[in-house]
């Protein structure tokens, strides 16, 4: 919804220059992540900086430990660190293995592939099984692999795949995995804590990362690590390569004491508080819900402008459907965009110009599907695919409000 | 769109805090005044104070003054007060007549009123017309009121009723003056500039008042007055009641140095300089056309929702419509704000739970009207009056769209 400061006097004109319907452009971000920032918290970012070692930031950041244990399930440590997801999904990689550990890492979209980079880089030992985007890997096939790689110290799965839209059944995973082994489980749930159920514990994972600015409702910059007992011991007592500022060791050390093992990106730690208390106080049984129910709405909207559905276990963080048949990704995007004010997520890789993603991640309501989806009929028509117009706004009311 | 920070954590809880879907609740603005605030203006508000006597705020407010006049139409000063509206007004009146003078006022809802009132306070000599609420004035009548009062030294007309929802044909209305009379013609703008066409210059208006939170997209605390070369002859000589902070005279002087005669608000000026340079980019024909389809949808919109126009001759600034029948007013509004976090603006005196105002005044788009009839469409849904979900929406889509 921010449009540049408008300094420069000379880049006025009486005429006007977007092909919208006005000169200013509200601008609106269903990307899965960034996501929007509730103004609150923005407000509470723009206070003074406080010291890091002060007795008022040690006590947020007592308040943030106990609020990510409730978003997580867990009564073990969620550390925070300064870094994107990947540095925490490097964190957990490179803390718990050495060079040689065998590691499984299931590859279904551009997050399952880069676990594989990662144990590649750390253990020089990866089990890359690869499943076809769109699609989730079976509990069973997940047993098959233990079975055949008996040895496989790790095993690394994805709760929701950004890049295709689909979630996976951690819960039916997490048990295959623990009924058939001793592998630690590795989840990224970077797009999947705060938009499906997850019960770090109760379900028995050893690490799940997240980042600030999916769920969270946060700008970029931290990430969350989830961490159980058993795999605190190994990386206590880890004797592997050289490590320093990824290192988990120094973060659960540093955790104890309410700390961080360095300097934290203080500023940003004093808004996840403001958003973890907005999702506490929500319910995060709630939180759940809704996403669940947004996501509904989002498909039914999308169905109804006549796109197809890429993947075939949705998640409730993302949706990713299909261009129609015949639509230029390019023209779309800049209609989107340009006239429209909205930003949408472009396919990965092979789907690139094939698919686009929708976020319904973080901070949205009921009025921002009608929004998105009013956006995106307005882009098919603006392009002038025959469609009926108000069937997409129509079925997007038609979710929340039945007929 | 702001919610209260969240400070306190005893009163947060994990259950439902509001009865709409989500515990946070985006809060959505469709007031005629205040009106939303674009993030561009709220940054340049947010920089620290400059002092009003430094040659870097006498920049901006020169740039302010040049950018009025543009907005007004008018070579002649339009002089920045920093009060509200209604001070602007008052300030028009007050420098302009004298004790005993005849003038002529329209009240055709609450603010054709507040001219009476302010005319009778100052010159004790008001020949009031009342008319319908939700009617305009006639030309024809006009020339006869005139013709029954030769002695009228001025008269006070609203161009956009905010009240009613109502546009009057002000163009016409001072060409029926001019012909008829000499008699001052002093313009309520104030929901009118921005959103209606205007020429200050070229329709003979001698006064016309507007406020900051209307058109111009800023927060209250401003009245900007646009005077005529034969009122500011008029004010420079003038010899009536005593007056000090609300005078046109010591405003005209200030403004001939690009100064203002006592300590204005530093920091609305900024904004309004941001918001000018907004409305000059768009350019004023857009920025007017812009309201009329926003009006345009808006209308199309209710009346699909099953609720009738209220106004005769609909303002481009706010839709004014009856509450379908049988529908509490407090229910509904309550139902509309805590369940959809929408504000519109009630109807006032004998209309007050008859009918509502919906603002599209200011910082509007296209996708705001999808939003607030849209919101509306809910409203009513949960409240359980029979409609056809998605013909609001629909409707909305259609008017920018085409079917």
């Amino acid at each position: 919804m921010f449009q540049p400061i408008l300094r420069n006097r000379q880049s006025t004109s009486n005429t006007r220059r977007l092909s919208g319907n006005t000169w200013f452009m509200k601008k609106r971000l269903f990307t899965p992540g960034p996501t929007p920032v509730p103004e609150n918290v923005m407000l509470r970012m723009a206070a003074p900086i406080i010291h890091h070692r002060n007795p008022e930031f040690m006590e947020i950041l007592q308040r943030v430990h106990e609020d990510l244990k409730y978003l997580f399930g867990t009564t073990q440590p969620v550390v925070v660190m300064t870094c994107s997801g990947t540095g925490g999904m490097e964190a957990a990689v490179s803390s718990l293995f050495k060079q040689g550990d065998k590691i499984i890492t299931i590859n279904s979209g551009k997050f399952g592939e880069r676990w594989g980079e990662l144990v590649r880089i750390f253990t020089g030992n990866c089990i890359e099984e690869k499943v076809e985007w769109g699609s989730t890997i079976s509990p069973e096939r997940i047993t098959e692999l233990l079975n055949e790689h008996p040895d496989a110290l790790g095993i690394c799965i994805t709760h929701s795949e950004t890049s295709t839209g689909t979630a996976s059944d951690v819960k039916a995973l997490c048990a295959a995995i623990r009924e058939a082994s001793d592998a630690l489980i590795l989840v990224d749930g970077i797009t999947a804590i705060g938009a499906h159920e997850f019960h770090f514990d109760d379900w028995g994972a050893d690490i799940c990362v997240t980042g600030s600015q999916k769920g969270l409702m946060m700008p970029p910059g931290l990430a969350l690590v989830a961490i159980s007992e058993r795999a605190q011991d190994i990386i206590n007592n880890r004797k592997g390569l050289p490590q320093y500022y990824l290192s988990l060791k120094k973060a659960l050390k540093a955790h104890a004491s309410n700390d961080t093992p360095f300097t934290p990106a203080v500023s940003l730690i004093i808004g996840l508080d403001e958003a973890l208390q907005m999702l506490r106080a929500e319910g995060i049984e709630n939180v759940w819900h809704r996403h669940a129910q947004l996501a509904g709405a989002c498909r039914l909207g999308c169905q109804a402008l006549g796109m197809r559905l890429f993947s075939k276990s949705p998640s409730f963080a993302v949706t990713a459907v299909w261009l129609p048949e015949g639509v230029d990704w390019k023209q779309f995007n800049k209609t989107l965009k340009t006239r429209n004010g909205i930003t949408v997520a472009a396919g990965q890789d092979d789907y690139a110009g094939k698919i686009f993603r929708i976020s319904h991640l973080g901070y949205y309501d009921e009025l921002d599907m009608l929004t998105v989806i009013g956006g995106l009929e307005r882009t098919l028509s603006m392009m002038e695919i025959p469609l009926k117009t108000g069937a997409g706004v129509c079925a997007v009311q038609r979710a929340f409000l039945g007929d």
